[in-house]
């Protein structure tokens, strides 16, 4: 009965159909309802994309213009909703804690009409940023923020309130790339929890409480987080060139390499790594961190033919923003809410419950014995 | 590229290997871990099969007895979960309260190391009814209770808090019953949303959190609520008799029928069936609310060779015990959380992530058109 190891985990077993994504058709290559993710990545900005997710065009400039003002007018919280958050200790998970502000908006903001389904995206997807920063600053710092400010992007309004200040210019627009990256993704294990979790017809906020808490595993989302402490236990490249190769040796695994549909490289690479390079510039600190994780990434194609993927050089690039290494888990939620949207979207519009089967391998039938009769 | 029509929704694709459960193995019959169901809701009570389902032996009366005893002394909750139920709205779906109060807890009492996962999943046995119960009584009442009592089983402490006094024997025993029936089924939609979570190797409450908002859904848990409210608009059984077969011919969707694995009838339909006729009795109330279920029951068999489900004569069996309808669904969870439990403990034995592929059936690559060029 047993199945064969290569299908294990549903690998190249197809659960359904999507017009949202391609990843890796002949194993290169990422696009949103067809469109390349590097044009995407060069000239549009991280709303426009999240429209084009949710609404299924790309936005003329005043549509983008209302979308924008729309967010910018979602991004309080209900009391309930703080009031939930300052319950979270400060050693918390963060993507428990963006879970947990997912849920409490879902009971205070019910969903209980698929028909409200865009607007609750669009209510988390301006919203989460102020979650998160509301909780961080709370637990880190004592202090209750206003989570309005008038940065006209998501990027920027997360930069805002993380720093206290105007962002930098070009790190609003590194954060715009950021989320343009991460998405969509086809049918990762976020995305598959959070279709699964719709085919019920449960609720919005359910399935993307779900997704939540996917991404948070170390194997899916939280390979950006494992990159950036691997990075900083090196001194140097050549120290990094020494430690990596007895890891290796070891056996231990080392995240933000490979990827179970891309073959050779990930599309996102080159574009996230080309922001933390820019970041890293001239400034000694900075250039070693990067020279470091360049090294990582030498050695693991050298050695395993493995090559960085999207998780690697966001690594860097977030820590050169200023970035605290527990949140980067968190933007991840940000962008990637659009996609899921997508997809919960997509699955309501023609829906099946997903209920594979299982391949029994436990005892055969046996005789209950009563408690009374028990050794 | 389309996938043919039957493998939709992975309906017989098996996504992995169980040792747990058997559904419907020859399309009857239903085991956990090789144990008839039927004996196990005459002889057993429901910690025997928790203890089960989570420790892979049946205990012996001594391990009961500390069993019994540890969940007994885990029903208190920590003042940050109480505080965030009391922000929820009394019109809250009480899913959406109990995945919130799970999602709090692991905020509070997080899982930082899988040893831990006995413990938490113990933890959550315990505390789910004191959560729901201190939400549903502030919420409706105004009332801050204390969810400690001194019964001995989940079932009792559950009917305890919502009544406010000690349970009937009777209804103990019914409860223990269903809670046994619901425990576990194999790779259903809540289970392998819980299981996929798990792959990505996150923690124990993410994946019970997912797996409450799946089970939240119409189509899997939220049945038993949609029977009751079905029952309750027919005034008697001939009402029923001519309201149903009108449903029917108007093709709506009756809930609680039929099953995807199950072909001739549900092995738990008898069982909680019988339990619903004895508390009917002779009541002239609860009988005609039985006798409009069974009628329903044979229409749906004589019109549609659809038979009933767990979920069916679970309706008027919760009800005729004083349970509010909305709160029907909450004690799946409270149950299933064993078989949730044991199938993450054994995903992560042998753990591989699950991610599917997709058929895309998107537009072809297309060249992005910059924001400014568009029409």
């Amino acid at each position: 009965m047993s199945k064969p190891e290569n299908t294990k985990g549903l690998a190249g077993i197809s659960a359904g159909e999507t017009a949202i994504c391609t990843v890796g058709k002949q194993g290169v290559g990422l696009t949103y309802r067809g469109y390349d993710i590097e044009e995407m990545a060069d000239q549009a900005e991280f709303e426009e994309i999240a429209y084009l997710l949710h609404y299924n065009k790309l936005p003329s400039q005043s549509e983008l213009d209302a979308y924008k003002k729309r967010l910018q007018g979602m991004r309080d919280l209900p009391d309930g909703v703080k009031t939930a958050l300052e319950q979270l200790p400060k050693d918390s998970h963060p993507m428990d804690v963006m879970r947990t502000g997912c849920s409490v908006l879902g009971c205070i903001e019910q969903e209980t009409d698929p028909k409200q389904q865009y607007d609750v995206a669009d209510r988390l997807l301006a919203s989460f940023t102020s979650m998160l920063m509301y909780w961080y600053h709370f637990s880190h710092n004592g202090k209750r923020i206003d989570t309005v400010t008038d940065d006209d992007s998501v990027g920027g309004h997360f930069l805002h309130l993380l720093h206290g200040e105007k962002p930098r210019e070009d790190f609003v627009k590194a954060m715009s790339c950021s989320l343009i990256l991460y998405a969509e993704h086809e049918f990762n294990a976020s995305t598959f929890t959070s279709r699964v979790i719709t085919a019920t017809l449960s609720d919005f906020y359910s399935a993307i409480t779900g997704a939540i808490g996917a991404l948070r595993g170390p194997l899916h989302g939280g390979a950006n987080e494992a990159a950036m402490e691997l990075i900083q236990t090196f001194k140097d490249a050549d120290d990094a060139d020494q430690g990596l190769r007895g890891m290796l040796e070891r056996k231990e695994k080392i995240m933000g390499f490979g990827h179970r549909v891309y073959k050779t490289s990930d599309p996102r690479n080159a574009i996230i790594k080309e922001w933390s390079r820019k970041f890293a510039g001239d400034d000694e600190y900075k250039r070693n961190i990067f020279d470091i994780s360049e090294r990582i990434a030498q050695i693991m194609w050298d050695e395993k033919k493995l090559f960085p993927n999207a998780d690697f050089f966001h690594a860097s690039a977030y820590h050169f923003m200023g970035i605290p290494t527990k949140l980067f888990t968190p933007i991840f939620v940000i962008s990637r809410l659009t996609g899921w949207a997508a997809h919960i979207f997509e699955q309501r519009a023609d829906n099946r419950l997903i209920r594979p089967s299982a391949d029994y391998i436990g005892p055969e039938l046996q005789k209950f014995v009563p408690i009374s009769e028990r050794g």
